[in-house]
This record gives structure tokens, sequence and C-alpha cells, in this order.
């Protein structure tokens, strides 16, 4: 298992981290696909389209309205109250597998791996694990 | 393959099933990632804080009111008119999957693997499969 | 690493590629779980109930409510005016993992794999890999 850290600086922030996974399985040849995990519970990733700026804006807004600040939240921790961030940590899932061909990630054309900050800025995490 | 059981109570219900996950990989040492999986179509598997009840509560909540039982259904099958919760069930996803260190959950602080039961309540099966 | 390549008739469409997957997995005894991950960015993978054409349309159209066409969205590609397209293929998300029992595919009784369209109609391509 690698690790990888990065930095966030917004509430709400897709952050590309493509090449970033991509250099830590350079000695994975042989594996078969590459495991991205998010070890935290206002995080998650994803993958999409790598290519339009503006499409990562309307996916940090999107997320805003699939779920809603100004709905009846009730939990509040040492960050405030950020149950929303939660839901959509969860909506776009703690994890993504792809699969590997001679050791690098068989991304399709368009296809990059975003990390899902809901509650930035912060310090994170992201664990790499090659699977055979 | 390593099967779970677990009752669920209520009918939008997260149920916390991390050291029960944790119990079946005992033997595991040597393997890579768990694949937590759910052989259900109106539940699913996600991973989130594990610490607050209330966001327990914030989460079922707030999957009620992203897909919504007021919305025009057609599927009505044996359990009822069920079609929200089948969506809900596919929006958390049928599976998580977690990188070991030596043969542990490598899971962060604040994470719990949760059952999400959509259509309870109801007698389930979780599927736990330790990948190299 | 196989490849199965599936076209689509409408611009929301789920479609059941269970048996697809099955086929190319023949050979796959020995292994703990089978990928399958789809390359596109407007287009997703989901397990869900495999029974009733009614709920596949009804999620069809969940997705088109969860996120609205409607929303004021900025990105627009050689395709139009996809964004929500893009949205609602992270929220069912890229790839899903299904446990394999003696080479078979270990779905629950009502569970198929579905292939989520949501800029069609287009030709697809999606991967499926054996883990061990």
């Amino acid at each position: 298992m690698r690790e990888i850290r990065i930095s966030t600086e917004r509430r709400t922030q897709l952050v590309e981290i493509t090449e970033l996974v991509a250099d830590v399985l350079d000695s994975s040849n042989g594996s078969s696909a590459a495991l991205v995990y998010v070890p935290h519970t206002t995080a998650g990733v994803t993958i999409n389209e790598r290519i339009d700026p503006k499409l990562v804006e309307d996916f940090e807004s999107a997320l805003e309205k699939i779920v809603e600040d100004g709905w009846r939240w009730q939990h509040v921790d040492a960050d405030g109250e950020n149950a929303p961030s939660h839901v959509r940590a969860s909506l776009m899932s703690p994890q993504v597998l792809v699969p590997l061909e001679d050791g690098r990630l068989a991304l399709g054309t368009y296809q990059g791996i975003f990390f899902c900050e809901f509650d930035g800025p912060r310090e994170r995490k992201v664990y790499v694990t090659a699977l055979s």
C-alpha cells in the first residue's frame, strides 16, 4: 500500500490525482487492478472527464444541489455542521478500482481520477494498492 | 468467500458491520484488500463516520430526500412499491473494497463500514472476500 | 482484461450485461472477483434487480430527477451540454466488483449487472478483469 498526500483549498473541490496515482504504481507490473482508497469521511473519489475545468465546477455545484446544506441536519462535530459533506462523500464513494494493462491504468481516453473534497480546506491522504 | 448475516429493524437503516467484517478476515494475512459485497437489490454498503449516531440518522433521512417516495414510480413487487429503495441501494453501491495492512482493514481513524438497509426490516446477508 | 461492446439506443438507458460478463469469465476458475469497468465519462455501471422492466424505467427517470437537466450548467463539448450525464455516471460509479464462487459470479438471486448509458445512443465498451 502506497500513500499520496494532497492539500485542498476550498470546501467542495475535485482535484485530479491521475498522475499521482500512476507515479506510485510504477513498479506494479504483473498486477491486474489499482485500488485508490480515501481514508476520510468527508471526502471521496470518482472517475470522470479530465479535459474541461468547467465540468469540474459543474460537478462541485451539482453535489451541493443533490445534497442541500439547507436540509434539517443534526450532526455537529469539531469541524462544524458538516453532515452534508459526509453524505456527498458516500455518494461519490470511498474508492475506485481501475484495471491495469502492462502495469498501467487502463483509463478511457477522457478519464481522470478525481479526489473529491467536501469539507476543505484540509490536508488529505489517499491509499493506492495494486491487486493481483 | 465468507458470509455475514444481519437483521434490520427499520425501513431505512444504516447498520455498522465493521467488527463483523474484521472477524471473518482473521486469517487473511497476505491479502491486499477486502471486498464487502451485498447480494440484495434494496440494500447497499458504504463507508462513513462511525462516531456520532446522529450522523447515521442524518444519512438515513438524506437518502430519503435525494430519492423521494413521492415521485411517480411504476415498479410494484411482492414487497410493495419499493422502487425508491432500489435506487437508494445503487446510490450507496453494492460493494466496498478496503485495503488490508498485515491482514487488517486499513480504515481511516473515523471510518466504519455500514450496511445500508432501504427496505427493512429483513434478514440480510453480506459476502466478504479477501483479494490478493 | 477482456472487452465487451454494446450499442445503446436512448439518451438515458440501463442495459443488462450480466450474461455478457459471465461469458467472458468462462475460464476464470481460481479467481476471487470480477471487476466490471466502464472507460467512459457519461456512462457507468450498477447492480440491481433484473426482473421487472418497469423498475429499469423507474431507475432511468430517477437519475434524471436526482440530477436535473434544468440546473445551471457550464460544460459544453462536442457532444453538447451534457454535464448532467457526467454527474449521473459518477453517481452510479465507473465500476462494480463481484465476488466469484468456482469461477461464477456470486450475484444475489434477483441481481443483474447493468450498463448505465447517460448520453446515448452510442457505441460503448466495458472491460472485465478477473482478480485473484
